[in-house]
């Protein structure tokens, strides 16, 4: 793609440096950047590989001063507000068309008659559509995986190679399995029956998962024991985390990779999970809570703000607690001092 | 279903409120009932929902003092011994079917011819048994799931969709294996042989699963290196959990999501581990010990009782340490006062 | 197999007690030694053992002491430097075939025409080659696995059941992708766009997976958002652990399970990262460190050694603070009284 074509659609306010109609063929990091390439600088701190960098163009934010390119011949600086969103546009624009996604239905596939799928919904390899499933347009089912009865798809979704959804989930428009995911498989309850043993209690909800919820690879999503589990519009999850029974997770929040979340718990909006976090069942967190990582979360959090350690306390307390710690070897030995002062003193 | 049936099969002692044969037709949480739902009171936390319920049935223990429903038409009461347990059987008979089970051996499943299956055994879509497996009457092999050669499986088990059993595994009757889980997979040893590189060493021995276990999603259960894996009979593990090589579970013991239990450890019966949870390897746990989440148990356990925090510690003395720690920064104030008044002194 | 024979494949360089050829059938552990049964004492702490072990041999070091076994016929001795490590090669030589593996190209497994299979290559049940992979001699895809396109994998390499790879992965020689991994899907990284919501940052990199690396189960392993996410030569990683984007993992290191890696961060050659680790993303580790359990890794480690905790920690740093935590409650006791001693003076 031309330079001009390319930063029009990245909306670039100036183009510094282009000599003519330079072509672009992919994006690639600034420290990696080759002929043909398109970079970017996000950050002061990445500013010096400017002078270095053999990338083609450098998508640069309107405030970053233009350097002293000296002899060489320098990049062309694509000026724009945003260069990291820019960026990620660019990555789309030079993306590879997805792999494992066939066209049609493949006829090693099954699909149950009973299903509607709409005629431009694509099924893979050996996927599984199991009865009076439906599937809305331009969604894709890819190799290996397994659509329990009476689920519903919306349009524009992907549902991942090897991931099992089980029966009755509602799956909006635009959302992302990851691969080998499950979803709406029972959640984990248990009643003792008096002799040690347990006996399940049958799991009869379901789950809801909205629109613009992306969820990523070998991660479980628990069917409610009755009413819903619900993970709410533009959500994104990362891998292998676990979501129990009557879990709600609100708008727009972010949770990374190996977080568990208890049954009925229940997650605000725009809230940002790190990775390895714990929240025991049966609390809520508020909107805009940010919780560090490996966290143990064991009460409600009623207040915005950021939350880490094990159990997890306000940023500031935690802080001051981690700081009054890395200090106790020395206050040990300080008590030990005062001791000996006050022995010398009698 | 008519409440007077339902109520007897719940073992009802006494139903109060009923005007005839009210129709039940599902199951529901208190703050969800609907016309047509019986719901449940477990805890007097819940006794306000009572009032406003619109539930056609509650279930109630003996003791609940029968509210004044004032105007409104109250709901039938279904008085049992355990509301808990009770619910859980009208769960149980409003569930609907289980869905990705087929009937029979759907065509697109492969079948060793070396494989003995009893004739009511279902086998889901493109399902693998291999070479010499025996399954016992009444089992279900759900869409995508493999089963490694001369594995066994016993009566009433359902092996769920996608879930890899390896070679020479035996299950016993009565046996859950969730979607995605992987059993008797190689365990995790490797030997260092001298130049930074490592060995594998071959992993011979099995997995065991006894009667009326329940395994969740994503979770991986290794095989011995040389003997057994075991898990004993009634135990219930959740999802993304990870059981090391030559580990035993005892009879009864339940594991949260997330735990991860290093090799060669044995736990014993009747314990109840949370979420997150890490034990070493080489260690042990006696019956009923309780560990709470994110733990981390390093040493064996030789007394009941509950522990928790990392490394773990008896519930007592770790929250006298937590207490501790809480005050730990006024501690730090209190000594510099100390300091000061000893200063003034001097 | 006969003792000699068998003595002879293990570098023994001593045998003792062997009446004539004593037939070998199978290796076991020293505890569950019968009869036919190579076993091995690689430890002091075992020597006990050998006293009762009814194996028919048992590998042990050359400086240990024959023991006395008075009446009873005692096991052949069999001698060698490093004893674990020859009982590895016993096991090696005693372990049944791999199963799940089929011989050739199964009927029901799907393989895209441009795709290059060397002729050797096995592809298991319902198995999914997509367009233009490449696999090298003697590898083997086991049932329900699936490749995606333009992926390469090398020589002896195993895939196993229901393991997804994706799109552009390289895949050196004799490397085991466990079952239910996820190899080369997209690695977690999202931009927000203003009103809340976030758009998806393509991830355009790939996977390279070096010679000789091996990887467990239901472990997820991210592309890169550009360039590559690297798991280097004779690496050995456990089950359900989380590599993210553009990380790269050092020669022969070894990750044990649970344990999460954070996007961009670089692990060093030779560390030893045990289970429920976590990283930060954008750090790096120096060669030849250990991590202890559950630690979590915020800064980067520039020195080789120990650390443990959370923050992690130099292991003595560790070690101290842990002992100063538990003398805490102790030590408030202390302040108490100093204070008193104070008042008192006063």
């Amino acid at each position: 793609m031309r330079i001009a074509e390319l930063a029009k659609l990245l909306d670039a306010t100036v183009i510094e440096f282009a000599e003519g109609n330079e072509e672009i063929t992919h994006a690639s990091a600034i420290e990696d950047g080759d002929a043909g390439a398109i970079s970017f600088i996000g950050n002061p701190h990445y500013e010096h590989f400017l002078g270095s960098t053999q990338a083609s163009a450098v998508i640069v934010g309107e405030q970053l001063t233009t350097p002293n390119f000296g002899d060489r011949k320098p990049p062309v600086l694509v000026r724009v507000k945003r260069p990291y969103e820019a960026f990620a546009r660019a990555l789309e624009i030079f993306k590879p068309a997805k792999t494992l996604i066939a066209k049609g239905i493949h006829p090693s596939a099954v699909v149950a008659e009973s299903a509607q799928l709409d005629p431009t919904v694509n099924v893979g390899v050996n996927a599984y559509i199991s009865d009076r499933v439906r599937i809305g347009a331009n969604s894709n089912v890819l190799p290996g995986a397994q659509i329990g009865a009476d689920t519903i798809i919306g349009k524009n979704c992907v549902i991942h190679a090897n991931a099992v959804i089980y029966d009755h989930v509602e799956i909006g428009d635009c959302v992302v399995i990851g691969p080998g995911s499950v979803i709406g498989y029972d959640g984990f309850g248990y009643v003792p029956i008096g002799d040690g043993r347990y006996r399940k209690i049958p799991q009869v909800g379901n789950v809801i998962i909205e629109d613009d919820v992306e969820i990523g690879a070998n991660t479980t999503i628990d069917r409610a024991t009755i009413a819903e589990t619900r993970i709410k519009k533009g959500s994104k999850l990362d891998n292998l985390i676990q979501i129990g029974h009557n879990v709600e997770i609100g708008e727009n929040t972010v949770i990374a990779a190996q977080t568990g979340i208890s049954g009925s718990t229940k997650i605000g909006r725009q809230n940002v999970i790190a990775g390895q976090v714990g929240f025991t069942g049966h609390i809520t967190t508020t909107d805009n809570v940010i919780v560090g990582a490996q966290s143990g979360v064991s009460k409600s959090v009623t207040k915005a703000g950021t939350y880490f350690g094990y159990p997890a306390k306000n940023h500031r307390e935690a802080l001051k607690l981690e700081g009054a710690l890395r200090s106790l070897p020395e206050l040990i030995e300080r008590v030990r001092q005062l001791e000996e002062k006050l022995k010398e003193q009698a």
